[in-house]
């Protein structure tokens, strides 16, 4: 494989298309739900700050099938290049970007790390107060406009701070992580999103223990059982202005396997999986989960019956759902005192937090998990070491591979519910 | 002073009352908001691992003016021995008792700590699942019967796990933190819970740092405005369970000057107190608190304000006032990122949390804090420690003293806001 990588190497610097816009392949798209359109886009040169990357591998996430279904109104913007998910080499890098050159192998991030924020100056965050997660951002931080366009040059849309179904892509420095050469590519593509979150969520979130136990809240029917409509009611007289991001939490039906691998790798005791599509029970098995619970098996709740097999409760739950009962059972099924629940799935409901205050006084707690906590920049290198290594088994997740081209197909696969992971090869 | 509590010392050690029951004064409740009667009770033994206590010093907080007006009906039992600030001397101990002794200097706490359940045994948490805070219980945990009666015999409930408004009382022994007898016992009383709960606050739950900054939430008078009977109305449909339990969080009024001093101790740069109540300000400068804001003053939220003040918002708030609104101001007045509101009010309201799930990937956190976060047999005794040497200041506690037989007098103090902490000598 790392002579392939050499070959995509060579093939960049003997074009010496730097300050040049290049005219390349990109999946367009023009509108909700509609197939992406493979179509030649103009690419500008990278300006102060940013990076031009030429994308090997990228994959699919449930953000992007969001996004490309335009599911949130006031997220769409037309004609847009989705994709967050990527692995590629430099092409070029624009004026000030000291840690990245033409040539190394990146991993983009939509959750970027500008070193110079408040929150990127505290280590008890991941959040970047300049390139955080904000689907509502379409454009370039620097001048507000596009680095992509069509062939007669009206706009086409950014998106995720990646915007990587795209054969090259601008991103700013803050979102391109510089990774070990020798690091399989392929695989490096699913530290953009998927793989990162779910085992941060395990390892810096929860920092789950050797011998404790975990429960994993997969998606149920009823997780998606959300109207649009809802997104745009006010939840409630107290709330007022919150923004409706949507964190990129790879945070439906394939939050679980990844949690539990972060689980596995610490050592967890005992991982329950639940979740109330049984396929999902025989999938698990690989990547650790020890017992599984399905909800519609049970005449009690799902909490009672964590409980009862865990002597009062799993030290940290994960809510992959993004479904309120959901929530509120992941947070009883802790153990009081010191229960965790981390929540990955995204609220499209108005609905408050299914919590009363007094509830928070038996000691378990509740919090959001962005990105898994890793702060891209500074410490997914060392995450790319451990999947070297073999101390983190990727191979469970890249369960299909097709051309780009075949990137409408690769969308299908993931509504089907049929991968997890297509990788698209450009 | 030291020979005051050798008096008292011999005192106790003469009677040789020890197996005996003995016939004291104490201050029984008989009805909601009916003044208490001072009255001849007995006391009986103390059973296997209980302490009988001699109370040389009591106090009243808001929990006990809660208990005595019997707003919740689930907690009434009448008649009944309030109070649970208190400080004494041993008098017996029963059998199985090891780690304290008669003549010993103890300060009871209503939270134990039974050193053997798995919360109890866990270093994450204060809680124990044996002797947690709950105001139902109103018998002692050996044989479910009460050791005060009248003198026909009739049994007198006891409180909180303490019930110190009389001469004697028998606590189990989870209850019964022993101190250093060199310790000036009046002001240790103050480490039964307010200053336990305030300082710890600060301390161990938000674990301020040096040249951080802290917003404290005193009481609106809006805070007040709840009504007994929502207390009783269901929350929500996925609230079914929740025991209205009241943690005795010295909550209302004096909150903020002990969280102040807990602060100010850790070397807080800004402490910011909120409060509608005028009076609070002058008084919470004593305590260092070093910023005001009286939201009446205000044509913005208070959040606003103190994000503006604080580039971004605090390190911590701390919520004292038991209402969801203040609830919600103090977890946006925290920064992005890292922020933690602590919770110390009780919320009687059957209403959820003022927060939607997408708010925690703000990565805001949000946690209750009973007692201070203190194991109290654990870590109390070092804090009597850092009081003793001056550390923590506890002079601008007591405001008030009185002889144990005008309590009524000292309930009508803190009714009426006149004081913060009324010592009572018995
Ligand atoms: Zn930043
Ligand atoms: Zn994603
Ligand atoms: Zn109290
Ligand atoms: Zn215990």
């Amino acid at each position: 494989m790392g002579a392939v990588y050499h070959n995509h190497n060579s093939f960049v610097s003997s074009l010496d298309t730097a300050g040049k816009v290049i005219t390349c392949k990109a999946a367009v798209a023009w509108g909700p739900g509609q197939p992406l359109v493979i179509q030649d886009v103009r690419v500008a040169p990278p300006q102060k700050m940013e990076v031009r990357l030429k994308v090997l591998f990228t994959s699919i996430c449930h953000t992007d099938l969001s996004a490309w279904k335009g599911e949130n109104e006031a997220q769409r913007a037309y004609p847009r290049i989705l994709g967050h998910e990527a692995a590629g080499i430099v092409e070029s890098v624009g004026e000030g970007v000291e840690d990245i050159k033409k040539g190394d192998h990146v991993v983009p991030i939509f959750q970027g790390e500008c070193g110079s924020c408040m929150c990127c100056k505290n280590q008890k965050t991941n959040l970047c107060q300049k390139f955080g997660v904000n689907p509502l951002k379409s454009v370039m931080e620097n001048d507000g406009k596009t680095r992509f366009s069509t062939k007669d040059g009206s706009p086409i849309f950014h998106f995720l701070n990646t915007s990587t179904f795209s054969e090259y892509t601008v991103i700013d420095s803050a979102c391109a992580v510089r990774i070990d050469p020798k690091a399989p590519l392929e695989k490096m593509t699913l530290l953009s999103c998927g793989v990162s979150t779910g085992v941060g969520a395990a390892w810096n979130v929860a920092d789950v223990q050797p011998g404790s136990s975990v429960a994993i809240f997969g998606l149920g029917a009823v997780g998606l059982a959300v109207s649009t409509e809802s997104i745009k009611t006010k939840a409630c007289s107290f709330i007022t202005n919150i923004a409706w991001f949507i964190p990129c939490g790879e945070v439906i039906e394939s939050g679980m396997e990844q949690v539990a691998e972060g689980a596995r790798v610490r050592g967890a005791s005992k991982i329950i999986g639940v979740d109330i599509n049984p396929t999902k029970f025989t999938k698990g098995k690989a990547v650790g989960i020890t017992d599984f619970i399905n909800p519609k098996d049970l005449e009690v709740p799902v909490h009672e019956k964590i409980v009862a097999i865990t002597e009062g409760g799993v030290d940290c739950s994960f809510e992959c759902a993004g479904n309120l009962e959901v929530l509120r059972e992941a947070f009883l099924s802790t153990h009081m005192g010191w229960g965790l629940t981390v929540l990955l799935g995204i609220h499209p409901s108005p609905k408050l937090l299914p919590l009363h205050p007094m509830e928070l006084f038996d000691g378990r707690q509740i919090v959001g998990s962005v990105f898994g906590g890793y702060k891209g920049k500074t410490q997914l290198p060392k995450l790319a070491q451990k999947c070297m290594c073999g101390t983190l088994n990727l191979d469970e997740f890249i369960t299909h591979e097709l051309p780009f081209h075949k990137i409408n197909e690769a969308f299908q696969l993931l509504v089907d519910g049929k991968s997890l992971r297509c990788l698209l090869h450009l």
